[in-house]
């Protein structure tokens, strides 16, 4: 065969070198070669459906297909950069074991009605990946609360010790926030689950090919609607690399709590061995490294949602070479995601917390502090007046180097009249907890309740 | 007064003016007032009903608070920066004009809550906004749609003529791009419809407020589910401005299509005078200013959403400081949004197309190349090699000057034997464009269908 | 006066709202006043010299540009958004003071070089400010240094204790690289100095203006040489922007480090009341709010250079449009910055950092493991071999909650016979930082030697 | 040897599956193995030369990395993934080869330091090619100016046709902007070229190295004056991304350029054979594809760019391993500008331009008016009157479908009664643009000039 190429016909040189690296895609869109062969089977099976293919022909090429996807798969299949990208490669290959009728594979498609369907499969497939790491993670975390109901902790503002909570109502803020990750991965799956097959490079296909049956067979919800919006639009992968990165965002700050949290001076969590790892000169180190790894990489997948967005800023419609280039971003961010996921699901079902640490850090925060000031406004002291009260007070035990529980009830009363004993009642920690019985707040019963609704969801 | 802020009680010093300058965000978050006052009254009456206030403390904040409002809007009202933001401005002209109960407003609540939920009421009044503008402007592509089903134009890929379609069908890729964007940000505003309030600063408060009643009485579907969560998290706002981010790129994508159709070279449309503007020095211009200043202002929103994702990247739980800063991040991509939609609908709407020059562009682009190789295929010639005969033909009429249907029925036949008469009757552009009357083709009927779906979906 | 647009002369339609509210910049521009009439007036100048003005005329000019600027500076200039931009302001302002005369002005000028040349001449002096707050931060940082030369704390690595250090090692690693961001503000301030005005819309003006005599009376240092690319190009802004965006990351990385500084456990800090807010809910609280709104901010900065960077790609040559929309990025990018440099100068300035529990932090930490490998490794050990010993020295000593130094010679020399009793001089961390008195190290000499050297080049 | 980890001592188990997924960085670091080598080599001798190495182990190590990285260059080197990163694979390798003594190598450094050393090695050796490369493409640009000195070609603002200008100072415009991009890159390389070999894990090395010899054996100026900073900061890569992001937003620029030109409304500009692709649909298409690639691939930069700066932003000092991540982005951001470069030179020095197609866009694109409304302007007449005048007439030109030298004189005086017949000269393309032979300006002289000065200044 004289060339690889599908648009040789009008050309009178064969590209440069250098023309060639920019253009090959290869190496990067192989990874599409499941769903472009899916998708191949499929717009075989609709051709032999218009009478386009023969029974035979269909036969051939099916089988054929399959033969391409084993050698993908066993490892064998050579994968030519001369021969540019995925489909290429797939199509002259076909060719190779089943001659020309392997041909007439591309009839009533383009290039661009292609490459959007494959993008769409893999997206969806993938996205269907994430969320059951999502909810393995997820799950990985509602165990550890359920461990850890009563166990307290500082819960912190700025950075600073602020109230007490449970480290269960804790760990429930991160499964409510991968909750919602979750549904925005699922809203972008359900929104790209449309066939752009048939749109053919802009104008569609003169092929009588049944779009709806090609795409009920593919599993999508319906064919797109306009077949230059099928061929040039990518917001769907705009939205989930976009939804990925939020993801990432949230994964960052759970993991910037499990390296706080690692620290000597922190000391709440320690990471299985499994999940950290030392340093090669200093022999005492056992680095978070899980953690900070995760943290780190979601930096990138926020790039790709910015590199994705970049690259269609200003395209006019319909397809432009540009967007070769969104699959690089797309499947760093897809692989990315799953790589963090998988591991910080083993990083926190492994974790051991550290209760002893954990009130420890209670007994210095002065966490308390609210609670006398809501002491005093529910006996009618504006709360305004009562926060600066306490302000005083606190700094005052400060100044002492004691709690606020030590400072003598003569003092209080200095402070404000309206203190008398009840006052030290209000500033036990479990005490403090348990009067959050409101929805969401942090008392014993309300956190089991939510636990229970959230496996719940989580298993519906 | 001694001092308006509200954490005074334990402090020597008096903020620094370069802290002061850091630290105000009164300038910014004052566009929140209106949902601080609505916030305020439903907590005043949550507290109400929890028994903290009484009816005539309510009735006098209510009042007050109504007040204030009147005065904001009257623009009589003193934003001071040394009150720090919107919400102490207006809690302290609030105690200004009732006294001292009016400190009793805050009573159950912390700063961290309340700006969660105004931002929340915020963000879902601006969507519905959105919403309607996007409604607005994809009725204003429908219109155009149905003045121009009969006007042809070569689809473009790679920026060359490639194949005729309706102008309507290319409109309407216009109207699937803004559909699937506002169902982008319908469920972002559908996400973050839960109501923060009682989350307190990170643990809840102790007051017995009804979350569920104060929810349902500010139009939330639920309260969320997690003090901590309630407090810390800004997916809301990330996932908002990402899908204003894709907005923005599908907005751009259009303004770059009405540049180049209105420059001279394709000459497919004139903006009305009103949305074009001259030159300060060349007389003769008439400038695309909205659609170079939509598709200009769509980087603004793509650095927000970087903005917001890099602010919240690796901030523990619960709430920062930092989180300030989601602010004029969040305002400027709504309200640059906003404007762009505005600018955007009454361009189009008052856009005159050019259907001559369209026709004439169509005339001089080999558009019916995929026509003749299909006409091949349709024959039996398997499509690579059809494609490889339309080519050298291609080249030949190029180098003859002519285009494809003056080459001679000799010519095509020696270039390929499949060829007869039939052949010049596939290059008339009106039934290339009639032949892809398969769903998501340009053909007439499917047009017309596709304009009334929309519409339909529209007024849904 | 019937319009005060410049563009008027063809267009029979005023602008509608919609498109005024997109277009009209002066609520933004305004910014640029200082700039824009120093610009034009040694445009008068310019002109003046080449016989398009005559002395009168320009004297006439010159005093009322100036008089325009008094107005400004006293806050009587009234800005009148129907006039769009700065420029149109302060024009339309010169002809109502000075007569027909001020219409002279714009000769041989385009707004697409005026506003180059604003820009350029705007950066230029914000540079300038933000070079001078850079000193003074690192001036306050080194006065720390000085202070904090035999304050001893561990070096983190993954925020581990690792390795003690000086605290004044560890600021001047804050001071190398602020002095980098300095050379990058400074290269982007030298590269940026370039004159673009007499380059009229795209191609020079026609009259006879000498614009290297121009570039110096501006202080450039030389006028740009091609036309197209004075008026088209942007990088300057997108340079300026980047370099104040890395500095943002120093900025947050600072910022984050006074964060975990300021918390009760690791309490290495405490920030002046001046630049500390508390909690309008916890009484107890001092939040280093000035750390959390300096790292959160510089995710604006980073926002706002991928919004100038989005904003260029794609646009052909020369001026579109998009332009107008690059200056809130820089304006803000520019404010955020000498903001928070201004207000971390003072905080770091004014900031109480705590000896005693850096002492405290480095007993606890193991962080003289290096010097026992280092020092078996000086004894012949091959380095893998002796950071194995001490891996499971340390283990022991974690397991027996001792310290290394407390672990008897006859462990030490079972774990390695190369132990003696000279093992435990190793582990006194004074000792173990003076040991490191090579270039670049914590050594007491070293750290006093690179003070010096840095506040000599900072005088430089 | 048991493991491959180099921080195994204290660890009882094996890292899983997902960590190793997660952490092994080797198939994206081997990258380095060139610079890992060369540093290594250097170390060796800086043990030596501090006593620590044997001659006869200094050789032994040199020849056995020489021969790991013959090994490596033959491509039989085997990569372990389970040996993490190219530093290990290599270290051990070499053990495998020399036995025990290879593990002297790491004695007086850290992975902190020597990962530090090999990125800027790599970078300082990048940014050389990609300066080599933007000479060959400024080069290029160079000769096509020096062809199309004589062709004439309307300047386009807002993408309208605005002034005549000569090809050969559009292309000028192009050769700045890389000019200047050159420049940063340098500035980078410079700013980076400082050794950070040590520096230690964060504190420096006991080893009595001597950093400046060090230094010098590699090319760099001096030794990092901070071994915190040394370890910690990566804003040499920031800076050399960033100037990469611009770069491509040039690039862009230019294919932007390109692909407009190419287009059949254009057709400024033919790209040859060898950098155009055909559509695999359409037999009649010649795709601008190398325009369209490197316009797409540089949003892939700035998202490289924006993921450093966020990976960054928020880590407290040293070394945390989110670091690990800065490699794909520096690498993908690298090889795709020597790409993008390398194909672009190839694109622009085989592009025909058609000065026939510039010099009729000239003629419909009444880019005289500026010359008219100048003409009036030195005639007395105050520029603004002039331009609404000139507007008048070119409005009346349209109406007419005439050029504005069409319109009679009777028309012209009715307009404004300063014109006579020496306005229909100025009417003159050629002659409009020699008039601009001020500094920067079209006219032939100028323009040969900075030819001459730019060829000068790339070969200085």
């Amino acid at each position: 065969m004289t060339t690889q190429r599908t648009w040789g016909g009008r050309f009178e040189a064969t590209p440069a070198e250098a023309m060639l690296r920019l253009s090959a895609s290869v190496d990067v869109d192989r990874t599409l070669w499941r769903d472009d062969i899916e998708g191949s089977i499929a717009h075989a099976r609709g051709l032999h459906r218009a009478g386009v293919l023969t029974e035979d022909e269909l036969v051939a090429i099916e089988e054929g297909l399959r033969k391409v996807g084993a050698e993908i798969e066993r490892g064998t299949f050579f994968w030519d950069p001369s021969k540019e990208d995925v489909h290429m490669n797939i199509e002259a290959r076909l060719i190779e074991l089943i001659g020309p009728i392997g041909g007439k594979l591309h009839t009533g498609r383009s290039r661009n009605d292609q490459v959007a369907t494959d993008l769409r499969l893999y997206t969806r497939r993938r996205c269907g990946e994430i969320l059951e790491w999502l909810a393995a993670l997820r799950g990985a975390i509602l165990d550890q609360a359920v461990r850890h109901v009563d166990t307290l902790l500082p819960g912190y503002t700025h950075l600073q010790r602020a109230q007490p909570v449970r480290l269960a109502h804790h760990l429930l803020a991160w499964q409510e926030m991968l909750e919602r990750d979750a549904g925005r991965v699922a809203d972008a799956r359900r929104r790209l689950n449309e066939l752009p097959l048939g749109s053919g490079a802009i104008a569609g296909t003169t092929f009588p090919i049944d779009r709806e049956q090609l795409a009920a067979e593919l599993g999508f919800e319906r064919p797109t609607r306009n077949s230059i919006d099928g061929t040039a639009s990518r917001d769907f992968l705009m939205e989930t690399v976009n939804a990925l990165a939020i993801l990432g965002v949230h994964l960052s700050r759970i993991g910037e709590e499990l390296v706080l949290w690692s620290s000597q001076e922190f000391g709440f969590v320690e990471l299985s061995d499994t999940f950290s790892t030392g340093s090669s000169m200093m022999p005492q180190k056992k680095n978070p490294d899980v953690a900070e790894l995760v943290r780190g990489r979601s930096a990138r997948v926020i790039g790709q949602a910015v590199a994705l967005m970049v690259l269609e800023k200003g395209l006019p419609l319909g397809y432009n070479r540009d967007l070769q280039e969104d699959k690089p971003s797309l499947f760093d961010a897809v692989e990315t995601t799953v790589t963090s996921l998988e591991a910080l699901t083993g990083a926190i079902a492994s974790a051991t917390f550290r209760p002893d640490r954990m009130v420890s850090a209670l007994r210095h925060g002065y966490v308390g502090a609210t609670e006398l000031a809501d002491y005093l406004a529910l006996r009618g002291v504006p709360f305004r007046e009562a926060h600066e009260v306490i302000g005083r007070l606190v700094k005052l035990a400060l100044q002492q180097g004691v709690g606020l529980e030590e400072l003598p009830l003569t003092t209080l009363k200095e402070a404000h009249e309206a203190f008398d004993e009840g006052a030290y009642r209000v500033l036990d920690n479990e005490l403090a907890v348990e009067r959050r019985g409101l929805l969401g707040g942090p008392a014993r019963a309300r956190v089991l309740a939510e636990i229970e609704a959230a496996r719940a969801r989580l298993a519906g």
